[in-house]
């Protein structure tokens, strides 16, 4: 097989734009593995809401959903569904000059492409344990999936499973910072992240902590329940970050809290806190195992109690080696060479 | 062109089986459509739930989300688009096998057959002024259409509309009934229905009134709010009711109170009133201009006092000729001959 240029179309979700500008780890995927295959040589072509950012050539019917939202106020509840309709359309339309289609989404591109020639790869970034999904995969019992972690492939049929391809970032998105301050906290405010856990975990270890993260609209009483009674100056909200805020209370803090409490497909922070040479506090539960190499990267715990010993234990971590670790496991270029592999089986097996 | 028997998908909701067990006007339009035909002598494929009942070959992956609740509880929330999904996909594998394929849901539909050479027809049961169907309507603008009413059309823009079909139920689904007894209200509680309305009308009128339907999910505190304060012996609640007791209750109504307070697309209750004979009393909003004959199969209103007014008025009207005007205008037969006509018109524009 030639290592000739690929013409790969990616689709990206409808909800944010791709980059997304605060929230929105798919819409990040999205653009570093569609940067870095450009940056591979490969033609992409992005099909994603007209207000995205990408090098790639991009195809989009309308503004993502948030933009509508800004624009219009409260929108119809069927805009989402409308909005994925019209990038399936522009998939259709322009399906025969791929050799290639990477969906990131569910569920209706999978009858849109059952009867193409042109074969497909699908990541679902999300839990695949659940009723949705498990009916998915049983009706499309074909359909090439690549998982992103083993704990994720591991809920899904074989025939289904292309590969497992770790999300990675770009190298340079984030710098080793100095480490030494507060413990931190970074995901949405919900009992699947458990931020109430990190709040006990950093009083126990006497250790000062910043929550970020948005107070999740499925789940808006559990913020003022689980999180808010607690807050003090040692342990403070600071709410949604960018990138730049990331980068700055990511390469301060002396440990990211990760105290999860259900099966995370990837847990696209703990990577990212890496990246600034920032050691992970984690629950073996999902990718974690996967993810977190205990007693190099962090510490991997299954109790609070473990958790703030681990905190203690902080200062056997080297925060040059969290960072390479970081280069040589988890950049978008390392995704890309494992997915350009992938594309080029799928495309081999569909000659 | 020579009449002969026509190849019909009929794509139905995914939500209820088809027919519905209780509410569902839209599954019940399906199935009287669905059933009509095939007495008209078309070979009718029902892409439905598996817990449908027809007499058309039926194509199914799953059950209705609501049998799926049944058996397994609370589902993760992408249930519907999976079933959808499926259903879509069912389509595809067998989109060769028919003339015509009518869709009664939206929006991943119109991206499937886009590319195809089968003509559609799309049948929108819901309002189509808000955004998400214009932005659809605005992208998929060579999307034929069948209107359920005038109104509902002039939303519509002009190159999406393929005519303009009124529902209709079987001519024997209700008997003509004997009148004479309290007022009915029979729609979800909810702020587009106004059975709030229909109380202060019943009181000033000095009337009883029996409110039939269920809860609204997307509005539950409505009816604890405008309803059940103002209950008593005279006004009740009588919850959701199946085909037999809305024969009961509309049969033995002296009206049907139709306060509506939205662009009603066609109103289905309105010719299940007819249908036993009772006039309805009606909100000039939406489609109701059309489905009501002012002075012969009820009255047509602009606010409370004229409403108390019809009350009033009611021994008017001549029950025989209610069921008459029904016999002719909303029977199914009716409409698949309606509907017939339109995928003749569109089977010929495709060839």
């Amino acid at each position: 097989m030639t290592r000739s240029a690929l013409r790969i179309a990616q689709l990206a979700p409808v909800i944010v734009p791709t980059p997304p500008e605060h929230a929105g780890g798919t819409e990040r995927v999205v653009s570093d593995l569609t940067e870095a295959l450009i940056a591979a040589g490969h033609e992409v072509t992005l099909i994603a809401p007209s207000d995205s950012r990408t090098s790639a050539r991009l195809l989009s019917g309308y503004p993502s959903l948030v933009a509508l939202q800004r624009e219009h106020g409260a929108v119809a509840p069927g805009v989402p569904a409308m909005l994925e309709a019209v990038q399936l359309d522009l998939l259709r339309e322009h399906l025969h000059e791929f050799d290639i289609v990477h969906c990131h989404g569910e569920f209706a591109h999978a009858a849109l492409l059952g009867g193409s020639a042109v074969p497909s790869l699908t990541t679902v970034h999300w839990r695949l344990d659940e009723l949705d999904r498990q009916l998915f995969f049983r009706w499309f019992d074909r359909l090439q999936v690549a998982a992103i972690s083993g704990a994720q492939a591991a809920c899904l049929p074989g025939g289904n499973l292309a590969g497992i391809v770790h999300h990675g970032i770009p190298a340079d998105h984030y710098r080793p910072g100095p480490g030494g301050g507060p413990l931190v906290f970074l995901g949405r405010m919900t009992d699947q992240k458990r931020p109430d856990r990190a709040i006990r975990i950093a009083r126990a270890a006497g250790a000062e902590l910043r929550l970020a993260g948005g107070i999740d609209v499925g789940n808006p009483t559990f913020f003022a329940r689980a999180v808010e009674p607690f807050l003090c100056d040692a342990v403070a909200h600071v709410g949604e970050v960018d990138d730049r805020a990331k980068q700055d209370l990511l390469g301060h803090a002396s440990a990211l809290l990760f105290p999860i409490d259900w099966p995370e497909p990837f847990g696209l922070v703990m990577i990212e806190a890496m990246a600034c040479g920032t050691p992970v506090i984690a629950w073996r539960k999902g990718s974690v195992p996967e993810v977190v190499e205990h007693g190099i990267t962090g510490f991997i715990v299954d109790s609070e109690d473990e958790a703030v010993d681990a905190v203690r234990r902080l200062p056997e971590l080297d925060r040059g080696q969290i960072r390479a670790v970081f280069e040589a496991r988890f950049t978008a270029d390392r995704m890309a060479r494992d997915y350009e592999a992938l594309y080029r089986r799928l495309i081999g097996r569909a000659r």
